[in-house]
């Protein structure tokens, strides 16, 4: 068992109407802010006007920055880091979902740098000492980027997608209030869903001792995610279901799961190869690759983790052999992804064929081994791919 | 569903040799540190002769004050409070349990103060807007004080026991290295389960809505309790039973698990008027208090939260009608209190009679009403004693 440091500094205000605390919040920074945010859902649905009144309350002077894409671009983000230099900006307030946050990350180190912030994911790796404080209000729950210090920015010059995660980039604050995503579609719902799912799986899947607490916690939020999706895209204005769906957002991926588990992650690094290339929804290509990765490295030094996942989640029964308990944990899953959620299950619904599978794959595996619950070369990763095509 | 406002800002060096990192975090609060401690367990087990030499290596100027008491009295937190006065001390670094480091909080707070510290507890409740820094090094799971900003303080003058949270007297970090339990007894490990399992209990027995995911992460720390705690008390030295407990005491009552739920707490206050008089350790005292209360809350529109707690905590047949689930889930819980844990079961076995009933079931509900999952006056609070005898 590893050891490991805790420290997740972010002040959240969750639930109805917390966004009254944003003017005093944002304004302990400076006066000067950069509102960024996404393709205009947030004027749609009143939540801009909110933000300004607040700000302007505040006595905020704002500056914005508008139309960051899904998949965030690296354009963005050089865009936000000029104004923060040109304008003398004291604090980003990102207000949208996790794309709109990951690109005001990367804005807020790029600020305080005079290169260009493509050097922080190129090869380059240039170090993140510094960032402009950061503070949030999250409009879709799925990435956990609202409490976690990590982004992902794709360049599609280079066809490159690339993580990372620094803690100067960390939110000083977020605001998460579950009516803000009672616009969001059934389809997004989902998606988001497949997201968190996937953030667990990749820190669940791990035959690396830890702590049993923290496996409890995992299953906890599977559960949640499983009882409250539905509800979700049956009443989009659920509070109860939103409002658990936010949170769980948040704990899936904030580190705290984690605990000391070193081992590297699976399914995102795969996935970000196929949306480098095909801009398909992150969730929706993880909900595809997930199961598939499953059954790809289930075996006898492994089935022990997927039967306290099927039995414990699912709640299979625990007295089948457990090769049989593990799969029917995968069809379980499978099923919940594909039948209740109702997403596009195979490569092909979603037109991706193979003529980028063996690039995508030794992209993935940096061309040599991709680590994680199970090592996988260029060669496995093409094996999963294929199981994904129809 | 309340809203609520999640903020625990404190770094966890959480495993085995993580105290390497305790120069380097005491001393950015400055050079001069007052070491806090009990009873002299610290020596034994060598943690002490640890703690200077990480402290002489950072080049720290220590003062000590040591033999802190359990039930921490009031005096212990003058005397603290004048020493960091007369040192002009910079940091205060408590090292042990509970005891003290409530205690530590408390001489934080008065440090900043030129009152009496017992201010802070009594009817004056003089406010807390400043402390003097804090760290800790943790030898005890039960209380959770590691990552709370609250402390209790007994004062045997005025056999008062008083509990009070302050986020000034949130530590800024603790050191969890479940090694520092091993010389922890089989009794005190069993009492600080109870602690811990009471704490859960306090804010899971609540009608108010609020979040699922909060109660499936209350019920995977129950499990883990269950399942660790005779492990620890029969092999002593089990890193992954010691880790799993030191974890779960910190997020049991660090706040989190709370969400919005207003509801006050009924077993603690009410054990808080036994050990001011009897000075009987607290987990013992819940030990045999909680039972009796959840049998005394027990009715038709309470009914469903013991249900869930017996059918998901241990895994009672939820077919059953539900007021015989209900109660079977209590029996399962005063068996592991009493069988598996071993821990005393009645008032009449640890010499607690009659006498004080009346007064200490006035004192617990402040002569009116004791607010909490069921609203609790003096004559409702006697009965629960009654049960209790034997």
């Amino acid at each position: 068992m590893n050891s490991f440091i805790y420290d997740i500094p972010v002040r959240v205000y969750f639930g109805e109407g917390q966004i009254k605390h944003l003017g005093e919040e944002v304004s302990q920074y400076g006066r000067r802010v950069l509102l960024t945010y996404g393709g205009g859902s947030i004027k749609r649905i009143g939540l801009y006007d909110t933000v300004m009144e607040e700000l302007q309350k505040a006595g905020m002077e704002v500056y914005e920055l508008a139309d960051i894409a899904p998949n965030p671009r690296i354009d963005s983000v050089r865009k936000g880091a000029q104004m923060c230099k040109e304008h003398h900006i004291d604090v980003l307030l990102a207000v949208g979902g996790g794309s709109t946050l990951d690109a005001t990350k990367f804005m807020a180190a790029g600020a305080c740098v005079d290169h260009d912030p493509w050097d922080f994911l190129n090869e380059k790796w240039a170090p993140i000492v510094k960032a402009l404080p950061i503070v949030t209000v999250l409009t879709l729950s799925a990435t956990g980027s609202e409490m976690d210090c990590g982004g992902v920015i794709s360049n599609p010059e280079t066809q490159d997608k690339i993580g990372r995660l620094a803690p100067p980039m960390l939110p000083k604050a977020s605001f998460l209030d579950p009516t803000y995503t009672y616009s969001v579609s059934r389809y997004q719902t989902a998606c988001g869903a497949a997201d968190m799912i996937s953030h667990i799986l990749e820190v669940y899947f791990n035959m690396e001792q830890d702590l049993y607490m923290l496996d409890c916690f995992m299953e906890g939020m599977l559960k949640t995610i499983i009882k409250y999706t539905p509800i979700a895209m049956a009443e989009p204005d659920n509070y109860e279901a939103r409002a658990n769906l936010m949170w769980t957002s948040s704990w899936a991926i904030n580190g705290f799961v984690n605990g000391g588990k070193q081992q590297a992650w699976s399914c995102h690094p795969i996935e970000h190869e196929i949306s480098a290339i095909y801009d398909i929804t992150h969730g929706l290509g993880l909900a595809i690759i997930t199961p598939r990765w499953m059954e790809y490295c289930l075996d006898e030094s492994t089935v022990s983790k997927y039967v306290q996942f099927a039995v414990n989640v699912f709640g299979v029964d625990a007295t089948l052999p457990p090769m049989e308990i593990a799969r029917e944990g995968i069809r379980h899953l499978s099923e919940f992804l594909f039948k209740t959620l109702g997403l596009q299950s195979t490569f092909q619904e979603v037109n991706i064929g193979r003529e980028h599978f063996s690039t995508m794959a030794r992209k993935a595996c940096g061309g040599n081994i991709l680590p994680g619950f199970k090592h996988l070369n260029q060669q496995d990763i093409e094996k999963i791919f294929e199981m994904c095509l129809n």
